[in-house]
């Protein structure tokens, strides 16, 4: 075969998107790596089955990496950080520039997410990308060009990103996937930080799964009655206005906006961009690039599920390198986490975000291939079986 | 005041048990430490309340240590071994050997618990307090003095144990806590081996819960159907032997044994004594001792908490130290659970005892304490709050 034809005959078709080539990347994991992992929990010592949920965990990682060597000693979170142009409708219990302080707190060590990463030994990576406030250079982790855009635009007034926008931030979860995995990260995971995202992950839950608004909301970090009507208030007209985009019916007006039914493919990433956040874009991108590399990502909590449930609206195949940390208190979530195809492995009364699922889950998958790996059989122990 | 007359006042009444002095010296934990620690949550970088479980873990830690500054460095599992006479009646999956060869199996690191137990960094002691076969001592951990008696007697026929030889079991894990608390433990758990034991663990448990025998068991280690027939038979059997020193009622002639009502206080060490075991009577030591030097203690599984269940009712403030590590996936650990008082911190389908549960349990523990000791506070971090 001539390799310069063979160059000639890729070189051919129009030019792919970074997204569309992440995309054809993913395979689907492997169902016999699965099924010679599951042959192999049968020679440990311990009774078939009983590590329970743990087999499932160490069984599918194996169809994921296509081996038995399986190590979960590498794991790394990344944090991606944004704000809201929905802010403006107050529809959060803290006001917008909790968002770049709170990334000041990630990068000096004294949110939640630095004490558990530490307490369980796993790496974590802050990553602006579109917080409204210029975080210090000083204490920026990573520098990136062109620099984030300033939060996103209010849905309830135009899309929130323009195309360009989000596939830049889409782009960038992508690459940081693939830096980890050239970096030797063998366990990933992801997490997020944007004032007003719960009201972001609401909309792109209720366009994604027709469910009603009210049955995708909740008070995030503790909205009140007011301010929970206002989040109300401000995804319907936001879906209202987006809606010939998104798959759905226009609001009757003074009526409720309902999303008949899921959104066709095609609108995926036009949820995304008209009622999505940069944060979102980066995670979904992520859950697509992990896949592409062909490594197990854990999802944290509501928002979080929102971008691994666009990731696998647009590629399906994404669900079985998906794992979902915990239940978030975030009544969307249930909905999201069909979507997905995963059973939480936690569920700890958690509505925090920033990846703190993640780290105690983490420890779960960590735990779940250190069996697997370590674990005598009954012939090289010497114990009688059945 | 005589310093020596106060001599006699304490040395005049009867010469108490290290059973007795050591549920004389547990106290409540401390509810005014609990309020201090949850008005310091309210200062932590969080919107209030959004750790779920984590906070109330680490509150409750508060009251156990009467302090603030909570730690969670050493901590230790200590899985205890023994042999059940029961097993003679043909009640597990599984030959009775296999407890003295997984018993060698942790001593050389290969069962599950040795790969949890590393993964999590966490110190595990393995203790024969009545395994049939010796260990060989080149292996042996902990030589005591005087040797463990050979498994317990069958009781389908006799009770299971003598009352000194409970009490030396029982003494055994109250030393072992103490011997922990002195060498700076901060975080307890315990497990145990024992071929035969789900059944031992489910007499306990109709005796204790006042719940029928087919409430309270399951499969075990895999029992097929003519097994578990067996299993139940000899939990009816041996109920019905000694239902004059449980506080039940005798099975009438052919009819099912039923224990009405839970068993009043004086029967607990009857139970014990009679249907229980030495890795019991151990792990129910542990759970006193654990408590009489304020430390958390996590109990693991099915039979862990027949163990835990028997010390809240020898003392019912040891409630207040115990956290529930999982939920097993045996039918009569709800019912246990709900005496000792406790909601499992994680439910991963497992059932497979040795602390397992409680390996995984004790990074939740540690992630909780380690948000509450280092995360900034609003004020420090220059958060804005609500």
């Amino acid at each position: 075969m001539n390799l310069d034809t063979a160059g000639d005959k890729i070189a051919c078709p129009t030019k792919m998107t970074v997204l569309e080539k992440t995309i054809q990347e993913i395979g689907p994991i492997d169902q016999s790596w699965i099924e010679a992992a599951a042959r192999r929990q049968l020679e440990l010592t311990k009774p078939p089955g009983s590590l329970g949920r743990l087999e499932e965990i160490a069984n599918r990682c194996a169809g994921i990496r296509e081996s038995l060597e399986l190590t979960a000693n590498h794991p790394r979170i990344v944090l991606f950080a944004a704000d809201h142009g929905v802010c403006a409708e107050g529809v959060s219990a803290y006001p917008q520039e909790v968002t770049a302080q709170m990334v000041e707190n990630f990068l000096r060590g004294g949110a939640a997410i630095n004490a558990l990463a530490r307490a369980g030994g796993i790496e974590l990576r802050v990553v602006d990308v579109g917080v409204a406030t210029t975080i210090p250079s000083s204490i920026r982790q990573a520098t990136r060009s062109p620099a984030p855009p300033a939060g996103t635009r209010n849905f309830c007034e135009e899309p929130a990103m323009t195309e360009g926008e989000m596939n830049a931030a889409m782009e960038t979860g992508i690459e940081l996937a693939r830096d980890a995995a050239a970096e030797g990260c063998d366990l990933l995971g992801f997490g997020e930080m944007g004032i007003g995202n719960t009201t972001s992950a609401s909309a792109i839950a209720a366009a994604l799964t027709g469910q009603p608004v009210e049955a995708v909301i909740g008070r995030g970090t503790g909205a009140d009655d007011a301010c929970l009507a206002r989040k109300r208030s401000a995804i319907e007209r936001g879906l209202a206005l987006h809606s010939d985009r998104l798959g759905g019916v226009p609001a009757r007006p003074g009526g409720r906006t309902r999303v008949r039914g899921p959104a066709p493919l095609a609108c995926t990433t036009e949820i995304l961009r008209c009622v999505g956040g940069f944060e979102i874009a980066a995670m979904c991108g992520f859950c697509l690039g992990a896949a592409s590399r062909r490594i197990p990502v854990l999802t944290d909590g509501f928002i979080a599920t929102a971008a691994a449930a666009l990731a696998v609206r647009l590629c399906p195949a994404v669900s079985g390198y998906l794992f979902a940390a915990h239940r978030s208190t975030e009544p969307g979530h249930a909905h999201l986490l069909e979507l997905v195809g995963q059973e939480p492995l936690l569920d700890l009364r958690m509505r925090l975000g920033e990846g703190t699922g993640v780290a105690l889950a983490m420890k779960v998958m960590q735990a779940a291939i250190a069996a697997f790996t370590e674990m005598a059989t009954f012939a090289s122990a010497g114990v009688s079986n059945k």
